[in-house]
């Protein structure tokens, strides 16, 4: 098999995790895999290149910020290999532009245009073990370029979908999906596979152990995901596609989003477009709206209700400031003690009742929801804050998920 | 004019210091200059990536060990950049490559084979400071190399020579080239002006401030270098071509080197090409042969002297040893209590009687000379070590250095 891995800051976070990591990848090539080695800075060291350059400019230049950045990743990427040689393996550490990863040129935050596999796939062919520098790239002026957050997770799936791997493992600190948060539910299991979809909603959800952006980007290159620790020989979980999931489970996981705040204007004017206004706007103060209801009220009046990330709410009130004053809207409110929880499960597209008994599950407990949102593979509810972690343990009981 | 500045890893060893020198190459900027930055790493920073490679291997590979230490200057490198933007400066970080920095295959002390000025032109064309990572380069496979100890003092006179400089300043922690050692002699003063022959003999000789690597380079590339302190506005000493030196002194310096032994052979068989065999094998050992004296004894018999440093007598024995269980040689004896001092000037070519004042000087204080060897610019003695001070200081007065 050829296994894309990747190991991120935690696990190269200091001399000894990177000697754990060598003897990790060495086993995994022992077993006759061929394995490409994507890492990450040592935890700590990005935080201080950026600590140094804020000492010097509030707003640094970006092209001199990958060009700091993308440091931490080659010290790692040389010091792995050099200890995998000195354990007899045949290795080579590769940049990202020796990698042949070109991306386009937004310092900092830079997209993977295409990979030119070439020079890893003739290390490969000499039986080498390949150590890639995650988390940069290079532009087509020959800078250097950052991929933004998780950026290294980015650098190892678009590697091993233009490799055509058969598996990219992530390592990081946690064993893998969880059917919830196990720090609410101790009862929580942990999934052994997934789907990309149901990934991408659980993740957008809250359970943060892998970027949306990578998720997307392993879908779209059919890359087969595996997320497990680097601290244990615990099996991981697959995020694959639908099709590779043979019993597909009615509902796969319980998700919770306590970063949400919702907005509520009242007697909205009622003049067709408004609402595309409203939004329109809010999307050019690149606020992210999630859930949104519109009630018409008998009286003719409409209400709009939308939920936003609570980092988004100081800019989505100036936005409705505006429609205040020039008196499209009459009054307006804010609420950020909400939380969203959500059902995600791809065995709902082919069975009912799933949304019925997460409502009937709220009632029981006599928690009140506040808006509602479904798609194909996902109910979620906005309820108040203090009825959380109730929620939660109720809804995976309910659809026996400690099962 | 434009001038290439080059600061080293205590002129650059925190962020106070960063600072500093960004206000000096602001300072030099307004003054109408265009300006190239090369700089090292943090001072402790190389040193520190050194011991992690060393803790996974006592061999590392060349390739990762320059893929490691390259990423020291580069982080220097955006942060000064960084700062003179912040000063209002139009600044550009570049590395080996981008600066065009071409080297020969030879990791860890590569040569610079050529360099592609045309990024760093179009940048000063453009009005901008260009800060580049020094000590690094890049070969025809595309792969980062490093220079070697001294190498961003070759990068700075490399840049200089290819971009046609006016000046070359390198920056250290030494004000600049002092008539001897300032620790021995108080009196020791700093010289305006010394061409790059004289140079080379003080350095080869002990006065440690610049490596003979980077003088041969400006004196092939003819660029004028001057060595200074960054840590005042002290003026330091103008290295260049003995053109530009108007009033010749007859002697510019006196040197001291503590760091050689003495290597004694009796009766070396007298047979033609023994001594050429003795010494191709110490040169096939790598052993650094100094000063050779070769006397033959009314009887026959001949004696050869040397000298090598105290680093390679090791090896030098060993060697020697072979030709002990042949027969060529009687016996050996050593000696490492013994330093050089030397006395060196340019205006020695046109006048006579400089050789004698050392003797005589040598001879007034009771200081016996073991050995002799003299070139065009220079006359060095070997001599017991204990008269080491005694020797420098009295040959400082001789040659009135002092007034």
């Amino acid at each position: 098999m050829l296994i894309v891995q990747k190991f991120g800051g935690t696990s190269v976070g200091d001399l000894e995790r990177i000697q754990n990591v060598a003897n990790r990848v060495s086993e995994s090539k022992k077993a006759g895999n061929d394995i490409v080695v994507v890492v990450s800075a040592m935890s700590g060291e990005t935080n201080k290149l950026v600590s140094y350059a804020e000492h010097f400019s509030k707003n640094p230049s970006r092209a001199e910020m990958d060009m700091l950045l993308s440091s931490g990743e080659r010290v790692t990427a040389s010091l792995l290999s050099i200890a995998l040689q000195e354990m007899g393996h045949d290795a080579v550490a590769m940049t990202g532009r020796k990698a042949g990863i070109v991306t386009d040129k937004h310092h900092t935050k830079a997209r993977i245009e295409e990979i030119n596999p070439h020079n890893m796939q003739n290390a490969l062919k000499k039986g080498k073990v390949v150590v890639v520098a995650g988390f940069q790239g290079v532009n087509d002026a020959g800078d250097v370029t950052t991929l933004g957050r998780g950026g290294s997770d980015l650098s190892a799936v678009a590697i091993a979908g233009a490799l055509k791997a058969d598996l990219c493992e992530i390592y990081t600190d946690v064993s893998g999906i969880f059917t919830t948060d196990p720090r609410i539910e101790p009862k929580a299991k942990k999934l052994e596979r997934i789907s990309y979809d149901e990934m991408l909603e659980l993740a957008s959800l809250g359970a943060k152990v892998l970027q949306n952006r990578s998720v997307e980007l392993a879908k779209k290159l059919h890359v087969n995901l595996v997320t497990r620790t680097s601290f244990s020989n615990e099996e991981g979980t697959l995020i694959t596609t639908e099709g590779n999931i043979m019993e597909k489970p009615l509902v796969s996981g319980i998700a919770l989003d306590r970063n949400q705040a919702r907005i509520s204007l009242v007697g909205v004017k009622d003049r067709p477009g408004i609402a595309s206004e409203i939004f329109n706007a809010l999307a050019d103060a690149e606020v992210n709206v999630d859930m949104i209801i519109q009630n018409k009220a008998i009286d003719e009046t409409t209400n709009i209700d939308f939920t936003v990330p609570v980092s988004d709410l100081h800019d989505a009130k100036s936005v409705v400031e505006s429609f205040l004053k020039s008196g499209d809207i009459n009054s307006d409110s804010y609420n950020e003690d909400i939380c969203k929880v959500s059902v995600v499960g791809v065995g709902m597209k082919s069975h009912a009742g799933v949304a019925a008994k997460a409502f009937s599950t709220m009632a029981t407990n006599n928690i009140n929801i506040n808006m509602i949102s479904t798609s194909e593979i996902k109910v979620s509810m906005v309820i108040d804050e203090k009825y959380a972690e109730l929620a939660v343990r109720s809804l995976h009981e309910a659809y026996e998920l400690d099962k």
